[in-house]
């Protein structure tokens, strides 16, 4: 009696809109481009690749139940990605590892807004781009086990058809911070000093300054206070050598791990009550008005219709926002709500 | 041993924020315009302070458990509000009914904004203007109960000092709006229908031209759906007797009660399973992803440093994030969804 219909027969959006892959391509890369293994673009395809299966793999262990679940896509106008999922396991609620490898042209607008300086005297046309990157969000179950994000991303643009002269730019851009519920000193320490050791190995200056970056990036204006308690942010940077800054995104994705893994061994399995539980809900929600309200990478993703349950994997499973919440002084809670106030060093 | 100090000592923001008041006055506006009780400007705060008692009396008759709590405050500049939230009832989760009447100066970068038309030749200097409006959102705990929202305004501005021959100008908006998470068709027919008749009264055109202005209004773009089943909505609107406006208003918001309150009767005592609730909190996770990213009054309150508290009541106690979540062809999710994504006419 009921025929069903496609729900969006009409959708325009659809259009441009990724195409399910049942298989992961050896590389997102143009064959001519994947031939060179020694471009950055390569590297770096190949460098986040690995560390969405290290990561992967990490998580799966130390969950011990849930498997990721893999989604291939390609993307009409150049490259795609794999999204991994775990969701509800033993001690992850929501596990996500992104990567992504797309290319082609990009609108003068979008080209324009990413670099104010570029000359605007004559119209330009699209300009060829390159991006590609890994993006995680973990949310364990335990309240005070902790919410991690990283994310280590690499953008080129050429020249213009109309201006072949005009140079090949670059940047680098990521980070990976922590968002717990409950502070335990040693571990927001240990995850801090994991950073700050990635960074040392490269310029003294980095750590101090990306811990600065994430601390203020990390930013719920209308809240006055940060997501969480911060670790490493830097975007657009382009000031060093290509080659270092490489080796600083690979060292920083290598870090991923041992910087989290033995704090999740340490809390996942701690006696908890409903009263804890319910202040993670309600930081959670924090994490959501954060994501969808400044997170530049949701924004965009949102405004310009990319896989829309990739970027929205970010978010937790769930959340909770209770009418003027005010933490007791001197609690436990109001202990991690002063230190997303007003930024501390760890390390 | 521990001293605690408050958690924000150095806030900029907190200059012009609100001042909780202790008790709520006869009246928010001056002393000279309340003694004029004939003005627009009087009638309009006396309609929406009457509205939300009533409103606030039919909840808590209808909860029979929780009662609201209330904030009034003040605002600095001018005017003030007051808030009223039921939380954790027997029915509802959450429940907030808030009004406001703020007046002042608006920095012409504003008025720009919202006058496009308006001479821009002098540098203009800032514009008084007034502001009142009565917002809702109402939370039930059973999935089978609907969420409802309504939010009436009215705003005014005068004259710029140095252009005293430029004309106050006006205007009403606001509206009525369902979003349920399973569909009973006849629940959707008679809360349509109430609003149809409230609009039918001053106008045949209302009614048609007002749904279809909600329809594309709470349009989630990222998803291609809308957050619920619709309702009336209008905004910006001046191009009508201003007394038939506050008139029209003023039987909206009389509406509010006939229209919700028999839906709620007839469902907040089905049974449910922990899948209904699931997917209940799936679809109040589109209802905050509507809200933090295009809802006007939320995005431009966070921005401009409205009460945080008040704005963001509009939240569910609890909502969910599933990956790449797809109810089954045929189902009643599928159905709500299609309905979401396919907007119907439903009288």
């Amino acid at each position: 009696q009921q025929h069903f219909t496609p729900l969006r027969v009409n959708s325009t959006l659809s259009m441009d809109k990724e195409i399910p892959q049942s298989q992961r391509p050896l590389t997102f890369l143009k064959q001519s481009e994947s031939d060179s293994s020694s471009t950055i673009r390569a590297r770096f395809e190949k460098m986040i690749r690995e560390t969405q299966d290290s990561v992967c793999n990490a998580i799966e262990s130390t969950d011990g139940g849930a498997k990721f679940k893999e989604d291939v896509w390609s993307r009409p106008g150049g490259g795609g990605g794999i999204s991994r999922v775990l969701q509800n396991g033993a001690v992850w609620e929501k596990a996500g590892v992104n990567v992504s490898v797309v290319y082609g042209l990009m609108p003068p607008d979008a080209y324009r807004a990413a670099n104010p300086s570029s000359s605007s005297s004559s119209p330009p046309s699209p300009v060829p781009f390159f991006a590609a990157g890994i993006s995680s969000v973990l949310h364990p179950k335990n309240p005070f086990a902790p919410t991690m994000h990283f994310n280590y991303r690499y953008f080129e643009t050429d020249a213009p058809k109309d201006a072949p002269g005009a140079p090949r730019q670059w940047w680098f851009g990521g980070g990976t911070d922590l968002t717990p519920a409950y502070i335990f000193e040693e571990d927001v320490k240990h995850f801090h000093q994991t950073q700050k050791s990635a960074c040392d190995k490269f310029d003294p200056s980095f750590y101090p300054r990306f811990k600065k970056w994430c601390d203020d990036y990390f930013y719920i204006k209308h809240r006055d206070e940060r997501r969480g308690l911060g670790g490493i942010f830097f975007d657009d940077l382009n000031d060093y050598d290509q080659e270092l800054l490489l080796s600083f995104s690979t060292e920083c994705a290598n870090s991923v791990i041992p910087a989290y893994i033995p704090i999740i061994e340490k809390r996942k399995d701690l006696p908890f009550t409903d009263e804890h539980k319910a202040w993670q809900q309600l930081r959670r929600g924090r994490y959501v008005e954060f994501n969808l309200v400044y997170d530049r990478g949701t924004t965009f993703g949102l405004k310009t219709g990319g896989r829309i349950e990739s970027i929205l994997v970010s978010l937790p499973l769930t959340s909770r926002w209770e009418y003027d919440h005010k933490p007791e002084e001197g609690s436990e809670e109001w202990k991690l709500l002063d230190a997303c106030i007003n930024p501390k060093e760890w390390v």
